[in-house]
């Protein structure tokens, strides 16, 4: 009998990691400056990223070594498991073969880590004291509070306000590991004060976090911003993930046909899916399907072209797949995929045919995973559900045409700190949310003409 | 460099638990009937447990062949890594080797699902179609419901009507495992409407959720009941943890010179001790060091004689440490150690001299859960702070003398639903309790004499 779940030891945590930028086929579009429309330079993001990460950002070595430091924290969790689902197989009654990279069992409970590790680790190499983040619903701001304690750095939480107040259990572990936390709006900030002086009951958005996490950090010679997905070197952070999956696809004697995960920024899909897209760029034929919200459907809905990164348009712009800046999707419980872009990387390869997208409403999703959590014992984080009713569904068409597929999904984290969550959906307080074509259409409307 | 966590292939799962019963000095003393005063006999327990459940209870084989559909469900998350706390060695600035054996990564979170499983095993072999049991804090009861739904089979919780409320995450993780909780009391059993009629906002206790739970099982052809701690069986089911730990020692070139854990009932300390405690039954030197709270100093402070397991008087009568069945412990955050006895086979060895005990206050086991959570990454349950600080102490002390002690202690659980006991603390809100001797004194007078 195959085993379970395939482990590697602590000598197979990968040495490099692997750089998408290297393989795609035609170079990423430039990053343009706001101010100048020119494309940006090392030294406008000098003032909020630390160097070594700014040339990971443009980098184009397809290896980029991982520091001994780096690799000795993710040792406290990697390699982790590669699981055979036999339950979910044999619920489904489908022949093929269905496994998923374990990203869960991370102290904050995700694939965030992955990343935040390494940031950290650059920043505290060049004497930063201090980070600045924003959060939504608390994975990534946990991550990186995670980070900052592990390395001895400061760390300062912009939480969305609403998050804030409905998600006390993220914010706790945030303090537990010593990250300052602040609801969003804040008046710690001339961004954070603006709008509270507009607006004193604010309940907050990402993109004004966004503002005042980068405002904190260029107002403090100490201290650096990080950002947890869309970036390069957030997607090159995240290629341990594939990277260890497939030596452990190797070792079950097996090879996916299918790989599949969950989209909101991009970085965990892009983290199990680029070490093995450089093998279909190089002519293996594997299908790669990407999984987001009908309610915020990026790929599906959106165009390509260039946008900012958040709502207030204080970032560079970037060319991605976007619903336009100003588009707010509604409040599923999948906080972590409500992001009206995506990493340009996954949006390159997405517009160069080498990714399909699937939109799916968050019931459905919910009911994959209350089978998954019955099948595999496992309870999914709703961002992690979409990656499961996907894998599901590609099961089912097997079972149908009786083809053998092997299908290999992320399963990004799980959803013990999202149980209010999983009560709404028990109880069939859960609706589903389609966006009118006008509403997407006017907030692209609003993007500049350009490229 | 020695790896910072040492895993076991699926393959090194044991195949026997290992039952301390056959090497203890002495022979557990009989459990008593309370009608008859007499032994209890098998006959007597059949309606309550499955028949192979009450042959484990009372075996004195050395080992207990682990069946194949048991290892099988174990393969999802065991074995568990045993882990060197390295970053919590350089905190402390200690001489000593500290390793932990990491029982988090279970589904449910915890040491729990090890007998679960079991249990219903045992159960869906002899054709019951329905588990009951009672939970407080709900580490038993989601355990129990997640361990139900891998084997088919039906899970009725009653959960102490005041946790039910408090606790709403630990409900849905077992509603959304399939297992129906009802708050207790409840109007589904006689028991609970008697306690109603005379008292309908009662908050409900553990002792009452046993006596509905038992009800339940018995007015039910198809139920049986299961207890997740205490007895003999349960601490047969936990040894695995031992087990593997040995292996995992000796894979580390080491040997533990003191084993740590906490104890409510006993069973995840059990579970990590007993495989050790052979050999210091057969002449090496180990110390056991059990770490109970000083809010509930039921080997510190109580007595060894007969006690009934319950607070209502309605289970046998077991030989044990115990504060006395009316002993009700305050309020404090780790609610899994809240019990006013201890495990039959715990209790002797600490009597035999061959367990100490040390009673902490836990304010003091939080600090240490935060130094964890700083150096470890990871977040300790309530219950496992306890644990971390004995593991601490001892630490401290080779520190100070300058000994290279070798400790290990039983990380039993997460805190991921616990955070918001960590918000009470982080605010500075939590209390120390200290019992005055005369209460304890008022409900051990209320012992039976026997024995």
């Amino acid at each position: 009998m195959n085993p379970k779940r395939i482990l590697l030891p602590q000598s197979d945590i990968p040495t490099a990691w692997y750089n998408l930028q290297a393989d795609l086929p035609e170079p990423l579009p430039p990053v343009i400056h706001p101010g100048t429309g020119q494309p940006i330079g090392p030294d406008d993001l000098r003032p909020i990223f630390a160097d070594e990460l700014i040339m990971q950002e443009v980098s184009q070595e397809r290896w980029v070594e991982i520091p001994e430091e780096v690799r000795d924290v993710y040792a406290i969790w990697r390699p982790s498991p590669l699981v055979r689902a036999t339950g979910l197989e044999r619920e489904l009654k489908t022949p093929a073969r269905i496994y998923f990279k374990d990203e869960s069992h991370s102290p904050p409970g995700s694939h965030k880590p992955n990343t935040a590790v390494a940031q950290a680790y650059y920043n505290k190499k060049q004497g930063v004291k201090r980070l600045t983040t924003e959060t939504g619903a608390g994975q990534w701001g946990s991550s990186l509070s995670f980070a900052c304690s592990l390395f001895d750095l400061e760390c300062k939480v912009y939480m969305v306000k609403c998050s804030y107040q409905q998600k006390p259990y993220r914010r706790s572990m945030m303090q537990l590991w010593g990250g300052q936390v602040s609801p969003s709006p804040s008046d710690e900030t001339e961004a954070g004060r603006q709008i509270l002086a507009a607006d004193p009951d604010c309940p907050g958005s990402l993109g004004i976090a966004i503002s005042e996490a980068v405002e904190a950090a260029v107002k403090d010679e100490d201290a650096k911003y990080t950002l947890g997905s869309v970036l390069n070197h957030v997607m090159l952070h995240q290629s341990i993930i594939g990277l260890e999956a497939e030596k452990q696809m190797e070792i079950a004697g097996d090879s996916p046909d299918v790989v599949i995960g969950c989209v909101g920024g991009g970085s965990n899909y892009a983290g199990l899916a680029f070490p093995f897209l450089r093998h279909k760029i190089a002519g293996k034929e594997i299908r790669f399907v990407a999984a987001e919200p009908r309610a915020c459907p990026t790929m599906s809905r959106g165009e390509y072209r260039y946008d900012f990164g958040d709502t207030t348009k204080l970032t560079p712009l970037m060319k991605m797949f976007t619903l336009g800046h100003s588009f707010v999707p509604p409040g599923i419980h999948a906080g972590g995929l409500r992001y009206h872009g995506m990493a340009p990387s996954v949006s390159a390869a997405v517009k160069a045919g080498l990714i399909e997208s699937v939109a799916l409403h968050q019931v459905e999703c919910f009911d994959a995973a209350r089978m998954f959590a019955a099948t595999e014992g496992i309870i999914p984080a709703p961002e992690t559900s979409h990656a499961i009713r996907a894998a599901i569904d590609e099961a089912v068409k097997c079972r149908e045409t009786g083809e053998e597929k092997c299908i290999l999904f992320n399963f990004s984290g799980h959803g013990l700190c999202d149980l209010g969550s999983y009560d709404k959906y028990l109880a069939g307080e859960l609706d589903d949310f389609e966006y009118p074509q006008e509403k997407i259409q006017e907030a692209i409307a609003e993007l500049p003409e350009m490229g």
